[in-house]
């Protein structure tokens, strides 16, 4: 069987834990000996054992001599819930080992690769590694920069809007983009929004979707207007308003058990990923309106944008577009995409980039 | 050979032609004997040979007995500067006819199949009707109604923005997307612009393809303040402006060469697309700006929809949209679009729609 395919396998396994894992990457791993699948596995979610643990005990006396698939380097650290995959794996006599990517995380990048070729294990490295990297884009970022992965998702008509003057939006975009929209939210650790949203559409922003987990909802609310009885303050797993500094106030306000974020004077976004960051907030979905989309990219905290466009045309100077706030004196100071992927989803198109630096 | 591959082979030789044989459809013609091909051709443009007389034409005798593919239904009727081709098909002896599209021509339309099947000739209609009826659709459009196929043409970023707020456009997209929309300037009649345009581009709105016709700019300009050295009143072949009736004045300046339209108090576009196919405009492409584009969609003018998207954010609530004008109140009044087709253009998405009525 040859190396692509078996990757590809490693891949999809891992993919199967899309935001299950945080702050952990997905990790999937195929066993392979005599030209046959001995074991396949994933890594589940944090504190449950790494997928190389899972392969390595699923075929017990069988791994000696076998090939180990993973999408990214085995972990040699010991800091961590789950012991090191490289002591696991010489230990079960594993002959070679193909990985797509090399642990971006300063703490294993190369040193598992090294510790395994000591030990006599054939290492190959960069098998499908773009795919891995993508699979693990959110995590990369994470454990190289300490800030959340930052996707901005909006829903618009082909003309840029995505509500009229009066902020009707629902539904510009149709069932399946919706509900590749609730998947995503599924994926992430937190969903950001702004008060302008909550006022207008009620939304949970959760992704109600049976068996896999919700993001903790964050809700850029400076003057404290959220209605107390806004869906989101009453859906699982938990809400968390940032609005500006109160004093005493806002202590009152966490002692009913709203957690609060606070801030001074002007919201710096990227203040707030940091903060979100040290919080273990991995990777964040914002779906937000006109102005708060706008202020994510001044605040320069985007990583990708899913960009859903209907069909459709509204028009009007003042409908509300995708992307608002200030303007730009000049076409050259425009955000940039790149790896720009167009796909159909039902009747709507999705834009996918990811914001050059 | 099979009826489907020889209708793509004659609707690509009538491909070959498209924007040069207004008022006339693209044909063309194939005619294949004893599982050969003996001749094919296509109508090169008004007042030259059809597709079906050329072929005939060229294979004389050989002809009897043949099988001829036609992506339009050939025409019967005699007031035209050719003559009519169900006349020399059946003198030729050619033993079946295989038609993509039946003529919309209400002069036609299944006479001339009719007039075939009488003289004993077979025949078969709408292989590959609806890529037949997309190659021809603003023939039928003019053809049925008398009025122009209107293609909205508009270069955005994602945001769906066409400039900053200076009026800054130059370029949104790449080298490719605006080579594909001088190919199709080449294709129609004439382009739409307004003054708002001209002053901020300067534009000449022309093809610039050797071998290839130029269309006929269409400014309107309610004030005439079009600078009278703007390129698009210097470049061939020909500039009309559409003004208010200023009476007297209209006509000193009509006598200085320059074609007015004129119209009284609001422009009515409908009006302007009933003058202009009473021209035998038989296409127009709208290049203008956010007004235009809006007044376009309000008067119902619109037939298709290209839109080009720049992979880039510009935002800014004061940056000029797409689509301005009047806004909906309600989303349920959005211009809908159907058999929308994505396509890459170089680093550009191009999204085409046809306007639901």
């Amino acid at each position: 069987m040859d190396d692509i395919l078996l990757m590809k396998r490693a891949l999809r396994l891992a993919s199967k834990a899309s935001g299950m894992t945080s702050p952990n990457p997905v990790v999937g791993a195929v066993l392979v000996k005599g030209g046959k699948i001995i074991a396949e596995d994933y890594h589940r979610k944090p504190g449950t054992p790494h997928a190389e643990a899972l392969v390595i005990q699923a075929s017990g006396e069988k791994a000696k001599g076998a090939t180990l698939y993973v999408n990214l380097e085995p972990c040699c650290h010991t800091d961590k819930r789950t012991p090191p995959c490289t002591k696991a794996i010489i230990r079960a006599g594993i002959k070679k080992v193909v990985i797509g990517l090399r642990d971006p995380n300063p703490k294993v990048s190369g040193k598992g690769i090294e510790e395994l070729k000591k030990a006599g294990v054939e290492t190959v490295s960069g098998v499908l590694e773009e795919d891995a990297r993508r699979l693990n884009e959110g995590y990369i970022k994470y454990i190289t920069t300490g800030k959340p992965f930052v996707i901005l998702k909006t829903a618009m008509t082909l003309d840029g809007k995505i509500a009229t003057p009066e902020g009707e939006s629902k539904w510009i975009t149709g069932e399946k983009a919706r509900a590749v929209v609730r998947k995503l939210r599924s994926s992430v650790d937190a969903v950001l929004t702004a008060i302008g949203t909550v006022k207008a559409d009620n939304p949970q922003l959760t992704a109600r979707i049976k068996g896999r987990k919700d993001p903790i909802r964050i809700v850029i609310d400076p003057y404290l207007e959220v209605p107390m009885d806004a869906k989101i303050l009453h859906t699982p797993p938990e809400t968390i308003i940032v609005t500006e500094d109160r004093g005493k106030m806002s202590g009152n306000i966490e002692r009913s058990g709203i957690k609060l974020i606070t801030y001074n004077r002007r919201l710096d976004l990227k203040w707030l990923m940091e903060k979100l960051g040290s919080m273990e907030v991995t990777s964040v979905l914002i779906e937000g309106g006109s102005s708060l989309n706008a202020h994510a990219f001044e605040d320069s905290i985007v990583d990708k944008v899913m960009f859903f466009i209907s069909p459709k045309i509204i028009g009007g100077r003042d409908s509300f577009p995708a992307v608002g706030g200030r303007s730009f004196r000049r076409l050259a100071d425009a955000y940039q995409l790149k790896d720009v992927k167009v796909k159909r989803v039902g009747e709507d198109i999705l834009v996918e980039g990811y914001v050059r630096r």
